[in-house]
């Protein structure tokens, strides 16, 4: 998606270590006009597929999910926990991933009755690196019998192995700006 | 807002210990057709007043101040963040707030650079009740020197006393929905 990569070379800031800061515009700040073009082109691009909701884990895939959410019929958006609470007791689906840019594991959850056999579920995240959140929101869709249509996501780092994981377990991933390399010292950013 | 009060009184769970479940709809599933309607409500109560950006907090704000944001022209979402990251490095504002549901402090974190000097900024958060993290939004807004035009609440528990604090503060504080009172035991939902 050409506003996305533009927006990355423009915005985007690469650290050393793999690190692409896109915090200006993505994952911190939030441009709302950018995420409502994010839905509209995954509503094209996921147009034959049934989605009865979305599904995400917070925090950056929140504002995310529910711009993209208005166009697919306003379909109701679940965001995965990394918390427990008080007021998340009762009947949940949990399983744990490791973040590395949080550098621990955390738990992902999601109250049984917010997500039930049978329904059709597009997966939609910020980030794709080595996949762990994703494989995380895969694993709660196994455990709840519900039907992983498509995944969504806005920035996918090519050169480490999340995307080729998920494609090569036959799941559509589509993300709107691939990086195949990026360069901390002349701050140059190649995509797909 | 009547649409937010026939919605809690629908699909609201009183439970003991005076906590006010609305995770069906608002913070864990997110209807977003109803946050589009808070937002253009938010829009028409707050349309007097310079809305540079609207600053909200991680998880359960995000979605809807997205969603508002579209009805202020699209000003950028500056959501502060709960935990440090390695991607969060550089000049933060940070403060510290207690957390009632999740019985922890927490840090208030925000990038100096998404919050500047005289901007002029709409705090939304999903839930009032002791004002805490509230507080900490408008503790980040004061070290920056944010103007701070006017707070946007979806649902207020107007007898816990965050709200009588902040309006005894100055702020323009607007609750689309204000729970009186509630009782777990018959269910009951009164609203201001």
């Amino acid at each position: 998606m050409k506003e996305l990569e533009d927006r990355i070379r423009r915005d985007g800031v690469v650290k050393p270590g793999n690190v692409l800061k896109v915090d200006g515009f993505l994952n911190h700040q939030c441009d709302v006009a950018l995420f409502d073009d994010m839905g509209a082109q995954w509503a094209r691009i996921f147009a034959g597929k049934r989605v009865d909701k979305i599904l995400t884990i917070e925090a950056s895939g929140i504002g995310i999910a529910c711009l993209a959410a208005r166009h697919f019929g306003d379909v109701p958006v679940v965001f995965a926990k990394k918390t427990q609470s008080i007021n998340l007791e009762g009947d949940q689906y949990v399983t744990t991933v490791y973040s590395f840019t949080k550098q621990r594991e955390f738990p992902v959850i999601v109250a049984k009755k917010f997500l039930a056999a049978g329904e059709h579920v597009l997966l939609i995240d910020d980030f794709l690196a080595n996949g762990k959140a994703m494989q995380g929101l895969i694993d709660i869709c196994t455990k709840a019998g519900a039907i992983i249509e498509g995944i969504g996501i806005a920035v996918e780092k090519g050169f480490q192995p999340g995307g080729a994981m998920l494609r090569k377990a036959g799941y559509d991933v589509e993300s709107l700006a691939i990086v195949t390399s990026m360069d901390s010292e002349t701050g140059t950013i190649k995509f797909a």
